[in-house]
């Protein structure tokens, strides 16, 4: 298989290496396919690296949408961009970017709202887990092949809508700040936008995946005086340590509920909480840590199940939120985010625990899959 | 059966008349109680009018605490202080006031917080439907009578803490400012405090009972430039235009959910929705009803049941608030909104739709109950 990518010349198709989702819950498979060339308003990118986040997992084993294969699935990435379409003018050959699955149009009426990032040239919500609405530019074998979140990183070239890429600073290294493409800013936005952490306040996390470290980063970062950090994993504890958590809470270890743990910790609940796992029921705990009067949750993770609660936990004077991207405007927010990082402001290389090349991604999914990594940067091409 | 009240010198016990509820799902009886006097921090009060509210028939009918029988329902009131407890400053005879159900200590942590008024010496939330904390005063034939929510206005006189009490405009007409004790300042503030109506703004009120009307008026003086009225009884519409409704959607006219239909009606969603039933389904059709991005839904009614829904409504930017008594903190607020209403900034004798006295509160529970009538005032004392 080929590697660096192979342009013809005459139809400027690429021909690459990309790892290919051929059907749900089997591992991926590495292919060569071809990445036609970016049409109006596209960019044709070099990924440089990728990381395996939780979502590409879930299209891959939970089954939601059975008809979205095959797939090359990841949208945690950075890279190069290599060609643009016609009427691109922000970008050129050689500017290095980084994939926004949120795109950020700058023209809906979402875009202009100061206090939202939900462009309306995304997902819509109903389709949120679905396709992107690009018109993918991948075969393989003769047949087309679906293009992942807007994205699809998992392959040495992409096509991507200039409203999903973002121009960073040409200093940074690519495989690190991969992760401020979507699980950093989620966790870390969670916190400082959208539950907007005071100082001085308590926060509650609740799990420590990659996105939960960067919550609890967030609250840190906000100047919260008590960071506590939830996991059924005590081993994750160490890590979140490192990101300024200075208590921990194992739900295992106690017989009553963890809202009424952390309600008898904190003299009536946390000022903050943040759902991390993508689990309804933690969610629901979440929202009933918080104290009442100004108990703020906010819902990071992601899950098609509903939720349920007691009316009266907001009559009571909680706000329950939620968040996608952190609540960041992506475009604008990541290139921010990276020069907090170059800045030595916010911290991306702890994060990575494990680094493999892209014909390793199966063991990452692997990985990520039984918990045993934060994050794995797959190194996809020679910067 | 006595009226007006006669005290026993010697014992300072005042004997009157008031309605006792003393067993669930029953007409209450018009009874002589003994109303002991007030002890440390505490006022007795001669109500002069009163007003029967949904959360009286909630504990008469919905059966959540048979053991809080028999009881003096009633907490939507107005009346003059009779006499005060040892320790009482604030308060002296004569004063006219409102009893609240909800207390403001002004000393505990949620008083002292700006943007809470659910006060720790109020109800716990998980006794907000039981007792209130003051032990009983009254006594009916012997046995023990309970006080319902801190306050049982269903009597010619009370006993309620100083910090379950405020004083107001002694020109205020008690017999129409009763109703600020709970309704109307519930939907009110609902509007104003809690979902902060911006001006411009798009809003749906669900249910047009007297917290409903509140919520619209709430939403008119706050600027709203759209005020859709929702309600399964379209009788209701021509009341909610007179607070400033200027659109009425009843649901059943419609086969699809009320939240497609408003979302239709609205590019995609209000921005604030109020939720005045006190039902689960509308509570989560409230909130699908709001405009992803920035849409606020409150939760003004009340309900023991849970409510489900999907964590994209709110990873997508929704909020899910509550309001207790409308976030006004009791003490200060009340005394606000009857200077308002003196002021003509805002109705109050729009709500009344019958006036009657004690004697026929079965007539007005009956009338409440099949929702014919908006507010019942009963006349219990001359002013």
């Amino acid at each position: 298989i080929s590697t660096g990518g192979k342009t013809n010349k005459l139809s400027n198709v690429i021909k690459c290496k990309a790892a290919v989702a051929w059907e749900p819950n089997k591992p991926v498979v590495i292919e060569e396919i071809e990445v036609a060339p970016p049409q109006d308003g596209e960019v044709r990118i070099k990924i440089v690296a990728t990381s395996v986040c939780h979502s590409d997992l879930y299209h891959l084993f939970e089954n939601i949408h059975k008809d979205g294969f095959p797939v090359v699935l990841g949208h945690e990435a950075a890279g190069i961009v290599e060609s643009v379409g016609p009427g691109v003018t922000e970008f050129q050959p050689g500017d290095k970017v980084i994939p926004l699955f949120l795109s950020q149009c700058k023209e809906c009426r979402f875009c202009k709202h100061p206090k939202t990032n939900v462009c309306e040239k995304s997902w819509s919500e109903i389709r949120i887990d679905a396709m992107s609405p690009l018109d993918s530019r991948f075969t393989c074998k003769g047949k087309k092949v679906y293009q992942f979140s807007g994205t699809s990183t998992f392959s040495e070239y992409t096509v991507v809508r200039q409203i999903n890429l973002t121009k960073i600073d040409p200093a940074a290294p690519l495989d690190k700040v991969c992760l401020l493409s979507c699980g950093i800013c989620t966790g870390y936005g969670a916190a400082v936008n959208t539950a907007e952490v005071k100082e001085g306040s308590t926060c509650a996390v609740f799990g420590l995946g990659a996105v939960g470290l960067a919550a609890v980063m967030g609250c840190k970062n906000a100047g919260a005086k008590r960071i506590i950090a939830v996991d059924t994993n005590p081993d994750k504890f160490e890590k979140a340590k490192v990101f300024g958590a200075n208590e921990f809470v194992n739900p295992k270890d106690h017989d009553k509920p963890i809202s009424q743990v952390l309600s008898e910790m904190t003299n009536g609940g946390v000022d903050y909480s943040l759902e991390c796992v993508g689990n309804v029921e933690v969610m629901r705990s979440a929202l009933e840590s918080t104290v009442q009067g100004w108990g703020v949750s906010v819902i990071v993770g992601w899950n098609m199940h509903e939720f349920s609660g007691q009316p009266i936990k907001l009559i009571t004077g909680r706000t329950w939120k939620g968040a996608l991207f952190g609540g960041f405007k992506s475009k604008d927010g990541v290139p921010e985010m990276v020069k907090a990082y170059m800045n030595k402001k916010l911290m991306v290389d702890e994060f990575i625990t494990h680094n493999l090349t892209l014909d390793q991604i199966n063991d990452a999914i692997e990985m990520m899959k039984h918990g045993k990594c934060i994050r794995t940067v797959l190194n996809v091409s020679p910067q």
